[in-house]
């Protein structure tokens, strides 16, 4: 069982920009995603959270709860993001959070049917975006699963 | 007149991401910005361009357009994305390219208008990215500008 300091260790190797924005990984579980980042790295003109920052983050918190669903039922295939779709609420003052919210269990189900098949998948998720406890944006992201023969 | 340089030396120092994702201003004219990025800060787990890094720096194009728009009209103004849409349509192998597609005439005169009366102004852009001369997604933005005092 690998813990978040082991997966954000192999998160900062695969992509070196979550490192870069300082990403901290607080749960990945198969169920649910929450990564956290400061602000410093992530800092724009206007003292808040640089947009493309706040969208990679939420980006990667998408990405690594396809990643860990798979890795932890036991499936193999390679995870991307296909479209996304970002609506910034509120500047983000400080140290923010990216929570995927659930995936129905019939959309997993369909994934990893479509993977045995050795077909492509797809998912659909929304990851919420905080700040001091108060929603500050929101991402819905399809990401596409490639069977790993 | 500002050169390329020096743009560069604005953004590293108001969005350090952009210094981390190593973007090269290209042209930032105020009708046009091309920014560029290579692989290596922005790689993931399957030696590609990372999709949070791509719509990072299709984002920061938009915002340089605006700004630059901004400055060589001599208006004032705070500028924001408020709202991204992404569509990674290629894997990217390699460096990559982010353009603006023209903006019509009557928006920016709007945009301006706007701020002359002191009110939000809204813009919707395109960004285009390019790998190896081929087309490899495109982010549709809405940015905003706050009238500054």
């Amino acid at each position: 069982m690998q813990d978040n300091q082991d997966i954000e260790q192999y998160l900062y190797q695969a992509i070196p920009l979550a490192q870069a924005m300082a990403v901290r990984v607080r749960e990945a579980e198969g169920e649910r995603v929450v990564l956290e980042a400061p602000l410093e790295p992530n800092i724009n003109h206007c003292a808040t959270v640089f947009g493309g920052s706040a969208a990679a983050v939420a980006t990667l918190a998408g990405w690594l709860l396809v990643y860990r669903y798979l890795q932890l039922a036991g499936l193999r295939g390679q995870v991307m993001v296909r479209r996304s779709q970002m609506d910034y609420q509120k500047a983000i003052h400080g140290a923010f959070t990216a929570t995927t919210l659930p995936v129905a269990d019939l959309a997993w189900q369909r994934m990893a049917a479509a993977l045995a098949k050795g077909r492509m998948a797809r998912l659909t998720l929304v990851v919420e975006l905080e700040c001091g406890g108060q929603a500050a944006g929101r991402l819905e992201g399809e990401f596409v699963v490639l069977p790993l023969s």
